[in-house]
């Protein structure tokens, strides 16, 4: 099995990488890095880069394409032409089609959420609006061979439904174990359901810093013009 | 604040990004991918290349050194002397010094762990004790500035506890907010403890055709020595 993640720039690592640490585990999965061009993409926070392996059109048909978000890098990703093709053209004729986070905007914007119901990063919920799906606030969503998952480390969990998909239960729980996926968080504000108004308005706080210094580091137009509106006012208006 | 996260071949990916994708958001910090020398590193899966973005002796005194893990990748990186010189010396100014997963092996082959508890991947807990630590199977353990984190995964766990101690608990919720880190894995296996025999078997083969796999790859004979003993005999006894 053939399994493509998108990496593209202003993405965030984790969305890409906690699914990775997972599915390349599977006995017989291969999983490959596609992007633009072969070479380092930057992510959202600037100091790591990931690379590419393989540009798209080297990938136009994997078994399974997974496509991580990142606020900012993701509205950007969903506005190019090149991406959403290949997003659209892929998913043609994938076993499996998943999205992390703000991921969603992409599987939007090629046409597949359009009626359904689908999860994303709480931040860009009014955004996956736009593209006619209805945003509920689950962990994973899933409609036959199309997955969706709530932002940045849902995409773990995503990931271990997938394998139970793939391969069964007794390989996810092995994985699991091999990743000593047991979490604990020290904290209990993981989810915008169960957050104080005081922890909300500091997270989008801290995801407009984001926006700032990322658009600071803008690399192309593309990155930058989606962020205008963003500073002034946030897209987020979250449930509370 | 300095944040120097270290990359090596073999890695595994997941323990880097999980604590880079928690600790970047903290406002005023700076993480810096450090390694032998610039550019790409290949993690465990071989798929996955991290870069690295500046050479260990340009960072000699990062306020924060966060080494990850990777079973085969972290055996041989604590006998390599380049590395632990750098740990050793790191650790002697630093605010914090903290392993995820087994770059425990490397805090205790710089002789930092000598006579303490530790936490580590449960496969290596025999490796750790070779460097005098008591391995304990909790997902963090903290002597002072020194943390030490469980396998893969846990790396989450510990970046968020040390963001409360850098930074208060008000940060580390609004941190978990933005990565919505809810964690709701679809299996119960991430812990020896609670995994059945079946399980633990299961995931043992894994790590041994990782083993395989990786050797199958290897870079340098460094990487490859210390595997011609697991792959033989594995070097994990499990507690169960």
């Amino acid at each position: 099995m053939k399994i493509a993640i998108l990496l593209y720039e202003g993405m965030t690592a984790l969305d890409a990488v906690g699914p990775y640490d997972v599915l390349s585990r599977v006995p017989g999965t291969q999983v490959v890095f596609v992007g633009k061009k072969p070479g380092p993409v930057h992510t959202d926070s600037h100091s790591l880069q990931l690379s590419v392996q393989r540009k798209l059109s080297d990938v136009p048909t994997p078994d399974m394409l997974l496509i991580p978000g990142g606020v900012l890098g993701s509205i950007a990703a969903a506005r190019d032409r090149q991406f959403i093709d290949w997003v659209r053209t892929a998913h043609a004729s994938s076993q499996w089609t998943a999205s992390v986070c703000s991921g969603a905007l992409l599987l939007g914007a090629a046409g597949l959420l359009e009626g359904l119901t689908a999860t994303t990063h709480w931040a860009v919920q009014k955004e996956l609006a736009r593209y006619g799906a209805t945003y509920v606030g689950e962990r994973v969503v899933r409609h036959g061979k199309l997955f969706t998952a709530a932002g940045v480390s849902a995409g773990i969990d995503l990931a271990l439904e997938m394998v139970i998909a793939i391969a069964g239960v007794e390989m996810a729980q092995a994985i699991q174990l091999f990743i000593e996926y047991d979490p604990h968080p020290p904290v209990a504000t993981g989810a915008l359901h169960t957050a104080p108004q005081s922890t909300v308005t500091l997270a989008r706080r801290l995801l407009r810093q984001a926006a700032l210094h990322e658009t600071g580091h803008a690399v192309t137009d593309t990155l930058l013009k989606p962020f205008q509106r963003p500073i002034d006012e946030p897209p987020v208006e979250p449930v509370l």
